[in-house]
């Protein structure tokens, strides 16, 4: 299912900081694919505080429901993650509990850390038994292989659908001192979290207590990760993982600019998981104000982004704006039509219950054609706002999708 | 946008029984479409019943919110169901309510039906104002031309992106006498009724109570209308309206076999339209059981039929069913992996928290070749259940949706 790399992804990789207490690599441990990498390892030095967010799908994997136990755990020692593409593990019974346990001994044993603090993923095909011994009898080489710069190897190694590998980085002063934060993603489809997404991983040097860190990743992810939707499908393995190893020295608790460039790095890894959206040619922000609430505007921001009729009018580059008002009207989100008002960009296209009088149809149908696109719904009721971002739906998703066993 | 019939549609159209006080007309008006009719007359005998459900939507068309003002409002004298197919007078502002007067008020004037007991519908493109004239220009000729044998023709006036007409009936002998209803449907896209679908007219020669005869709408609607889904997107226009004559003489306040009859309709013409389901190659009965609760059921009934996900693999005749999981696991209800089961048709795919022992792959992708299909979910909590109808989500989807302004 190899296809063509997103017109939505970035020019390249970003140059990612290396950060003091991390090191990365990855191996090709033949899960599923072939002739690529599908493994990855991340050391985290001595004390490094680990916080993280997961799914709340019922019916989520193994090892999600493994790292949930594991967090707020011991914060001594080293720690480890440990992730693989290609088999989710997910719905496979005891079986994938013992694989999980498995690759967690292997880890332990090879690296020298503590089991409670090895941290493990598992991305792909969801009900087949994950083969743990092919990645089991890999950890010793990716031991071996650790180096302070292997996070983009990392990000290359978890892909699946995913056409670019992403990835995303911050440097902020504090105290006259340099602390960094870099994150890795992927995702492509089955993308409506409900806690995080997909996988994610953010690495920093900053000093910061382990409830203020998962803390301020929980508030963080509701305006991110929670915030985008490629299909409202929502996945069993959803998993966000930040590890602090304070190896800059510098104490971040309650810091507005260390929390400010955190959420610049989530968001931006929010948006390439949408750029990289399955059959996506139309990046996509929904922009709600005036609801009668933030939850109602949430509402109508996702059920604009998830709603197939709206989706496939923007990939026909047709400014079908009754989609958008059927949408806020199915949203469950208190609405009147005559205190609507839509904006494909800076158009105003409807106000009042009806087509704006100085509505341009051509000129809508102008902007458009344009690969970024922003529609704002203002419900003129209160004060409630909301932001979602989504892609189209094409020809490729149903390509991707419909094919046997994606 | 004429496209190929629907591959699920019946071989032809039934044969429905004319219904004693009952006339039908249809015209071409040129709302919108070129060559076909767009407009439709019911005439409905003296004292008449008329009873009715309508979408919840927030944005709601100026013709569904005539019909709520007049359902339960004067019962006396002939009545009149107007239809036109082409444009919805959706979000059309102080506009919209003017052509639905006006409308109301031509109806009046040719027929001598009390404009409080003129009930009309649009359907077709949201937020374009309705040219009414063309419309009330032909009342007259729709008047003169009413025949009790019109109803198919009134069927296919009402289509807009529909492959095929939409009609289903009952007669059921009470005391000794035949009741006859008889009903017609449309509808193929912005499918996922939330009260009643897309336009449904319904009638019948039974002696009824008004409020008998709404209570039943109600309730079967939400066994059968409300457990449809094409594509998740609930319309603006959406509604059900039914008509009883009484002219068979037979009261059913309180028959079980009337109920039942109405039931049958109701869901044959459901089914109609989900078999006509923009892009549909397969109808998907999604059987949910064993749920904490029937509301716990009908979240993963309808979070399944919903899932583009699933329904990409239908098309595609892959037997996923961890997509299956992953739709469980998303709808909210409570679940418990180790308690899950899930069948394609007689297949047992999965249960206690993994793949079934007994699993084939090759009989489960054999099945998923089958036009029809049934996926079942227990989730062996409980007594709750539901069922939802769906179907596939194919290119031709697409294809119709992001038609410049279909």
């Amino acid at each position: 299912m190899a296809g063509p790399v997103s017109p939505l992804a970035p020019a390249s990789f970003p140059a990612l900081p290396e950060i003091a207490g991390l090191r990365f690599s990855a191996l090709a441990a033949g899960v599923r694919y072939k002739n690529r990498t599908d493994v990855m390892l991340a050391e985290l030095a001595e004390d490094s505080v680990v916080a993280g967010v997961f799914t709340r799908s019922a019916t989520r994997s193994a090892p999600v429901r493994d790292c949930e136990a594991k967090i707020g755990g011991t914060a001594a020692g080293r720690a480890a993650f440990l992730v693989n593409s290609g088999n989710s593990n997910a719905f496979t019974g005891a079986a994938g509990e013992i694989s999980v346990s498995e690759i967690c001994a292997a880890v332990a044993r090879e690296t020298g850390i503590e089991e409670a603090r090895v941290f493990t993923s598992s991305t792909g095909v969801i009900g087949e038994p994950l083969p743990h011994d092919r990645i089991t009898a890999k950890i010793a080489d990716l031991n071996a292989a650790l180096s302070p710069s292997g996070i983009e190897e990392a990000a290359r190694a978890i892909m699946t659908t995913d056409t670019f590998p992403k990835g995303a980085a911050e440097t902020v002063e504090i105290d006259g001192k340099p602390v960094k934060i870099a994150g890795i993603a992927k995702g492509s489809g089955m993308i409506a979290p409900d806690m995080a997404t997909m996988l994610v991983y953010i690495f920093t040097d900053a000093k910061i207590a382990r409830p203020a860190l998962q803390e301020l990743l929980r508030e963080i992810t509701d305006r991110t990760f929670n915030c985008i939707t490629v299909d409202s499908d929502t996945s069993t393995s959803d998993t966000l993982l930040m590890g602090a190893t304070g190896a800059s020295g510098v104490s971040v608790d309650g810091h507005a600019g260390f929390a400010e460039a955190l959420e610049r790095v989530m968001l931006d890894l929010a948006h390439q998981v949408v750029r990289d959206g399955e059959g996506a040619t139309k990046f996509v922000e929904i922009r709600v104000s005036g609801a009668a609430s933030n939850d109602d505007a949430r509402k109508v921001a996702m059920a604009t982004a998830n709603s197939p009729l709206v989706k496939t009018a923007i990939a026909g580059e047709d400014p079908n704006w009754g989609r958008v008002v059927m949408a806020v009207g199915k949203s469950g989100a208190e609405a009147d039509r005559d205190r609507l008002s839509i904006r494909f960009g800076e158009i105003l296209v409807a106000e009042k219950g009806w087509v704006s009088p100085a509505y341009s149809e051509e000129k809508a149908a102008a902007y458009m054609k344009g690969q970024e696109l922003v529609i704002g719904i203002d419900l003129g009721l209160g004060a409630g706002e909301a932001v979602a971002w989504t892609c189209d739906l094409t020809h490729r998703y149903i390509d991707i999708n419909a094919d046997y066993r994606s």
